[in-house]
């Protein structure tokens, strides 16, 4: 059974890798449960690693889970996907990801994960991190848009503040 | 309370115009009832009018309704919406809503509805159509893709026979 | 060699079906070749059918030819395509080649195609047809949005001067 | 006059911020100036600052520019883009910025940039650096796949030999 929501659920979007090592899976499978008991709404690519483990966590503390899929069959989500949505647009799916979430927790990562952390830089999206990218300006200055932390229960607690915001 | 739901449970997306007469809006809630009625997920554009009337059928009948959004605000949706997807694309969020869909319902609708059916015909998503565009090929063949119904009741028990199959 | 261009010089969309027979494949070619002798840069989808025809049509008149694909690879774009766009978005592809362009020629064509006229009319792009589609509205009333053509050289001269206006 | 050109002409994109000081325009202008005596075509995303710079050299130089903007309007392209591109998809405009070109050139850049970078990096795009971002994985290993170059010339001859491998 599904907790009721609306649009005034908090969206939070879990963005990582499609593969990952164990350690970064149960990470993210505690952030994606974690989520799901303070009632937010999971967003994640839709995909296997990082995505796979967010929404399993998420479903087995009964949340709801969404998946923005870089393809254009629904049957290409995880199986702990409950709604899919297909975009048929490939990585352009990694911008209405963040567009449609109140904050991002990105856990570790590679170039997809940090597409999505770009974005939702440019697009005033509040970010989270966990052991995720480090970023440097041209110019030598730090990077101070993500909030890091260091376990999943203070990510998703920063999350959701920012989303509460 | 919104029902249980999976990646099994069928997705009809309701598409028409963001401005409508009243009976096309009555139309378009009624049928957004039947499917909250049937346990159905309501997909649509998230706007006004036809979309608007839609959600709120579904919302009456205690249903999940998502708005993929043209702009990149997810306060943009009608307040009937649950879950909205801001995707920033305008137009081509009509390609990922019918994706997304088992199936479309076209109720009446102007030139952006003709877009959803077209890419509906072109991806292989059923199209049941009430009111709405009447198409012909350039050899004078009838378009035969569009199941033509004559009531909410009939377009709902179609779109979801098609969504089964 | 090509002619000399920039923002000012018309852009006109050839739309039409990845797959057609002889006549209609020589009908393209034709417009192609009309539109690059009178100046134009020509973008087309970018593959097989029409779209090829018209750029080789396009090529043998020292034309210009943008191919806005569907796919990820610029490689998949027909041998007379000048410049690829690869856009990786399917046919949410044909959003943007509506919008690039000052007015369409939609030569017979299939449900794309459809797409690609029912965003012209969302957008205010001028429609030019050969031989395609017939709309006609849900209330009866046919759609007067495309102007009708009978041959390449009536399509061109149309096209070219909702282009100017 | 615009140089001959077909598929097989290098297609480099530049990327960088919207606004930008002097320094870093006169860096993004020689960079345009140089790609266009070098014969390539210059993409970018059509609006102001490093872009506009980069499209105003090659201009100088007789260069082709195309302008792949955010926006629905070809309008708004800079003034010095030959070709404008209106995808109406915000920032995932990127995705087929990068897609289009046979190697980015990042010149110093904020968060859009960013998003760049990390789409070239997904998608096997070679990428130049020219003062723009460092980047650390989460594990603390420097992100490898940015070439860094310290001139204009640079960071042209190493995304020319990078585009024609």
């Amino acid at each position: 059974m599904n907790p009721p929501m609306d649009r005034h659920t908090p969206r939070i979007a879990v963005c990582g890798a499609g593969v990952c090592d164990a350690p970064t899976y149960e990470t993210a499978r505690r952030v994606g449960r974690l989520l799901a008991e303070a009632g937010a709404i999971l967003l994640c690519g839709g995909r296997g690693g990082v995505m796979e483990a967010a929404c399993r966590g998420a479903k087995e503390a009964g949340g709801l889970t969404v998946g923005i899929l870089p393809g254009t069959d629904p049957a290409g989500a995880n199986p702990y996907v409950d709604l899919p949505i297909a975009t048929g647009m490939g990585q352009a799916r990694n911008v209405l990801l963040v567009l449609s979430a109140h904050a991002i927790i990105a856990v570790a990562g590679g170039p997809g994960t940090l597409s999505e952390i770009a974005i939702a830089l440019k697009t005033g999206r509040p970010v989270v991190g966990l052991s995720t990218w480090q970023l440097t300006h041209g110019d030598g200055t730090p990077e101070a848009g993500i909030q890091r932390t260091d376990s999943p229960e203070e990510a998703v607690r920063v999350a959701l503040e920012a989303a509460l915001r």
